[in-house]
């Protein structure tokens, strides 16, 4: 709950005070904490918090933002800091709040499909638990196996199945929270559909932590589909792949998944899990995967067919059809490890476009324009059934004062041009830190006021 | 927007002021008029504004609002007026600010499966233009054939298909509202996912009216499912019908409509419309209607076939399957007519309660039980799929004197039974004027703190 007000130190009154609250192993303040609570998944920052804090119920959080809000003490939510805007980064200092002792399954609802849980649950160990009773809970970010309900929540994140099954948003019935003055509400109802009062549920998904912390939500499943089919599309020519995602839509077929993965996407990352079957050839610019789900393997056949139908209208090479488990396990693998292998390979900064997914060609084109104009080598992948580009930014052998004082200028370009397509600047990382400053680029003073108006009267009124 | 502050009356002034930036046709202070603007389909109410107006065009609403929060004077959206929840009447006078001519379809985009519309095209002729082009706008209130797209979205309309496809807000990617000062905000993007910023969008869905005025939507389509099948099961007991429903769900079947109408309901409609065909045994308490859809029959035909061997587990007489569109169209306007017809038998109210699927049977028996205590009669149906109930109490014998003090001691006891369950008191109708007072029983005071200062905030500040 940052704001640009001027944040009182943390004092020996104030860590005697969570002392007070707290047990021995929820408070922290030595210099190896400190730097772990420092930093998340979002390039290379690194913010102290002043003390860490770990709740482990609703009452404890009420009490710490109760009493930071009166002392006027900044407080950064935490979950498994795996975001990639630097939403979780300590940048005022103060209290990192992090909520990882919130780790339970309240419990699984099969009669109506719901579950309750605490921000802290693994999203990977809430989709296994589900999935045991046949229920499918769909939102699945890359990092699904180590980041937090909470952190979804906060950030709407997405995934690949978020093309035929939404993102994050769309799962939530109600929440519990803790407002800034200590008040404790729920949001909502346990109910499917609701035309009670303003939707304060929705207010608070994809907040990012600076207008309450989540201390339990309720989440929508669904039955779980039996049965899915996965395939590799080779093109020739990258700007052809993205042309093919809004062609297969508009054959009437929703894919399950249906990621782009550039060139250089895929070795780097093959590279990087050391997986030396992966050959592509010099003339392959890109590959689509594409991923369809149901309960009837006939109809999943015809939907390849069809499928197959569409992306044969372009130059592309052999398609590769998985055809045993261990096998889309490894292709879905070397598309969730492209984040991380591109990091290992350069410093780099990605930006998370999201455009109409008609759109996505004139996207690529420009930004392979820009990068060219201003000297840097991108690798883009993404949701492109979403129209959802992550284009990542590879330092390499920029100079650094290219890298600090040209590059924010390429990126806004970037940004200005997913703008005039119609797209907007974050589809599921979040503006966190790093993309606020380019917030003039989708909004206006006026939405801009607006939002910041919301977030002083939630933080700074008494309820 | 209205709250409890002192409005002025509308003076000359204000007239030849609306008469300065509007035309002879948009402004009407007659009595007829008055009249006409005074009502929705709520109950009974009348309450007439000082001046209608009917803006064409962004720029109009922008004055008007401007004008109107300088001067301090009442402004009530007003839609087609098909609302259930009187959330169209002028209760404070003022003006009835009329959307009726924002008609247009503005644009339907088939690469990327968008539509541009304004809020006064009808709902089923935007789903009839969108299906000439295979796209489909799920969200079909009963009003369908006269709700306009505008109202959907301030009350955050549902309708038979929501519980496979989502209420209305799960369709809206962006907005153009003007919000109470006259600025005009655009509240996100044209994209499938979105994590920039606060959601405005969702914020001004299903408020009503009373943050801001919608004056263009930007809604996703899907693909048009190209078959569907229906069936009408007759339950021996009521509750038994209720849970059907669960059970249908548990078998990891999502029907495309799944709809609950007690005995009496099923035989006003028939009477209604003078269909003599519908005989009803004197030993079937409830129907259920069912259908599924996709793209391909023998999936379809499968489902179908569980969803009997679910049905058969409960006292049921023969299911009767729609066999050609014609019957499938008389079907479905039996259950659209319910409301209708109960409205044209007596003087009633409805109650738009939700909850959990699997608590309808609970909810059911207790608004029956509640029933029998107060002596009224009620008439239950509604999307049972999503455990939305439309409780219609019947004012039949009553005297006036219960009518108007005991059923509100009535209507709250079942209320509390609904939120007690997990559910909340409206699915789809929205609060309005006629549930504003039973706000307690979903929320406290902290929540509706909340609410009341988002609404200060949003209609007293600059923008």
């Amino acid at each position: 709950m940052s704001s640009d007000i001027s944040y009182h130190k943390i004092s020996q009154a104030d860590i005697d005070f969570f002392r007070s609250i707290l047990n021995e192993n929820q408070v922290f303040i030595d210099q190896e904490n400190k730097l772990k609570y420092a930093s998340d998944h979002t390039e290379d920052f690194v913010f102290q918090p002043e003390i860490i804090l770990k709740p482990e119920n609703t009452n404890q959080v009420s009490q710490i933002l109760s009493y930071c809000n009166q002392k006027i003490i900044a407080v950064t939510a935490q979950g498994a800091r795996t975001g990639l805007s630097g939403g979780a980064l300590p940048i005022h200092g103060g209290v990192a709040l992090s909520m990882e002792k919130f780790n339970k399954i309240i419990s699984i609802d099969t009669n109506n499909g719901q579950v309750v849980v605490e921000p802290a649950v693994i999203t990977q160990v809430l989709q296994n638990a589900v999935a045991e009773k046949n229920l499918f809970y769909p939102p699945d970010p890359a990092s699904k196996g180590s980041c937090f309900i909470g952190g979804n929540l906060a950030e709407n994140s997405g995934g690949p199945k978020a093309v035929k099954y939404g993102v994050t948003n769309e799962y939530v019935l109600n929440l519990e929270v803790v407002l800034a003055d200590g008040s404790v509400i729920w949001t909502g109802a346990n109910v499917l559909k609701n035309a009670t009062g303003y939707n304060l549920t929705q207010l608070i998904v994809g907040s990012e932590g600076t207008l309450a912390i989540i201390t339990k939500a309720v989440l929508k499943l669904l039955p779980l589909p039996k049965k899915n089919m996965l395939m590799l599309v080779p093109f020739h020519q990258a700007e052809q792949a993205c042309q093919a995602v809004a062609a297969i839509f508009q054959q009437g077929i929703t894919p399950s998944g249906l990621e782009f993965m550039e060139r250089d996407a895929l070795i780097w990352t093959a590279r990087f899990i050391g997986d030396e079957s992966v050959k592509i050839p010099d003339h392959i610019e890109a590959h689509l995967l594409i991923e369809v789900d149901g309960n009837d393997e006939e109809v999943l056949m015809k939907e390849c067919e069809s499928i197959l139908g569409v992306v044969e209208n372009f130059k592309t090479d052999e398609v590769l059809f998985a055809e045993s488990q261990a096998q889309k396990d490894k292709l879905w693998n070397l598309r969730r490890k492209v984040g991380e292998a591109v990091k290992s390979n350069s410093v780099y900064k990605e930006e998370d476009t999201v455009v109409p997914r008609f759109e996505l060609p004139k996207l690529l084109r420009g930004v392979k324009e820009i990068g060219g104009r201003f000297g840097f080598q991108s690798v883009c992948y993404g949701h492109a059934g979403d129209g959802n580009l992550h284009i990542n930014i590879v330092k390499g052998n920029l100079s650094d004062d290219v890298w600090k004082n040209q590059l924010p200028i390429a990126i806004r370009e970037i940004f200005e041009l997913t703008v005039s397509l119609g797209g907007t600047i974050s589809g599921e990382h979040g503006i966190g830190y790093v993309q606020k400053h380019f917030m003039d680029i989708p909004f206006g003073n006026a939405e801009l006021d607006l939002m910041r108006g919301i977030k002083n009267f939630l933080t700074q009124m008494e309820f």
